[in-house]
């Protein structure tokens, strides 16, 4: 086929097409509605990822992301010094303080071990981690990566590495969710339930 | 909830979110995607953004996209200029397009009539279709809009507007799609496909 679209048209589609979880009509019909926003829009949108790209870097003490040298939780003296919870990317950091019960720090590990795909514990975060919690006055690590293989490996990993130090380290409770339906739950989630059931 | 990303990055998300079909969480994984891409793939995308909106203009001929005057449909001096196909939206082109069968002009509506969302013929390009039909020695008019409410209003529109001039005007047939089932296809479709039977 031949081009029947204009470069630039063609190279937007592209860079959508990039993007997980986006396909070829995908990519098509949001760079057409690019080209259908308000100039304003369109220009917003390129100038936010230029500036997402250069301003962004990862908090020098829990590599959470932020346009400063330290980021908000960090820079917060309100919060609890004592408690650091361990999460896979800011995305989880941002659903856990949603809950606003939460006023520990953070430690981003920008992922999880997973040897399959050749991550090993030392391209994440993990050493920073043991030096945080050698450093200073940490009580408590919980660790709150999803219940998947490699959120198991890598909490596994990080309970035994942080063990030596005598601090507690914990593990969010992984159970049936409020609101969910037990006839609906997987087997997995089920044996969870079962083996972290309470005492009522 | 306080501001727990960097300014930049929210404005990224914001402007994912403003796209077709992208909710709130769609938004921040692609932002977060954007983030991890390669330096060159974040810039490529935000200069394709910022091209598209400042370079695409629509054919001066059929309303096709292009980057110069004239599309390349129309730039073609192959092409068979006594046939107009009439399409909403420079998607449908490409579509069309992708057969390798039609080998004549096209007339981008930019739109359907739609009365319900305000949208009346003068805002289309139908007076520019009867210019070139006037102008010029078309000998037929395809309307290839989809089979919908709008879609069929914009073709009676047009057959009428045109039927004065002589132009043969032809719609595409509707029916049964290739390799569908008729057991799954839905009522309309399958009265279409019979008011559009054909001898065998």
């Amino acid at each position: 086929m031949k081009n029947l679209l204009p470069a630039p048209l063609e190279t937007l589609i592209e860079q959508f097409e990039k993007l997980p979880g986006i396909g070829k009509k995908s990519a098509q019909r949001l760079a057409f509605a690019v080209l259908r926003q308000p100039e304003e829009d369109a220009r917003k949108f390129a100038g936010a990822i230029v500036e997402t790209r250069e301003n962004i870097r990862r908090c020098k003490i829990c590599f959470n992301l932020t346009d400063g040298e330290i980021c908000p939780v960090c820079a917060d003296e309100s919060r609890d010094r004592g408690t650091i919870c361990v999460v896979e990317d800011p995305r989880y950091l941002i659903a856990i303080e949603r809950t606003n019960e939460y006023t520990g720090l953070y430690h981003v590990l920008h992922g999880l071990i997973s040897p399959l795909d050749g991550v090993g514990p030392e391209s994440l975060y993990i050493k920073e981690l043991l030096e945080r919690v050698k450093g200073g006055d940490v009580r408590e690590v919980i660790v709150a990566t999803n219940a998947n293989v490699e959120g198991e490996a890598t909490s596994l990993y990080i309970g035994k590495l942080l063990a030596p130090l005598g601090v507690r380290v914990s593990r969010l409770a992984y159970g049936l969710p409020v609101g969910g339906d037990l006839e609906y739950a997987d087997e997995v989630t089920i044996l969870r339930a079962f083996s972290g059931r309470n005492l009522i």
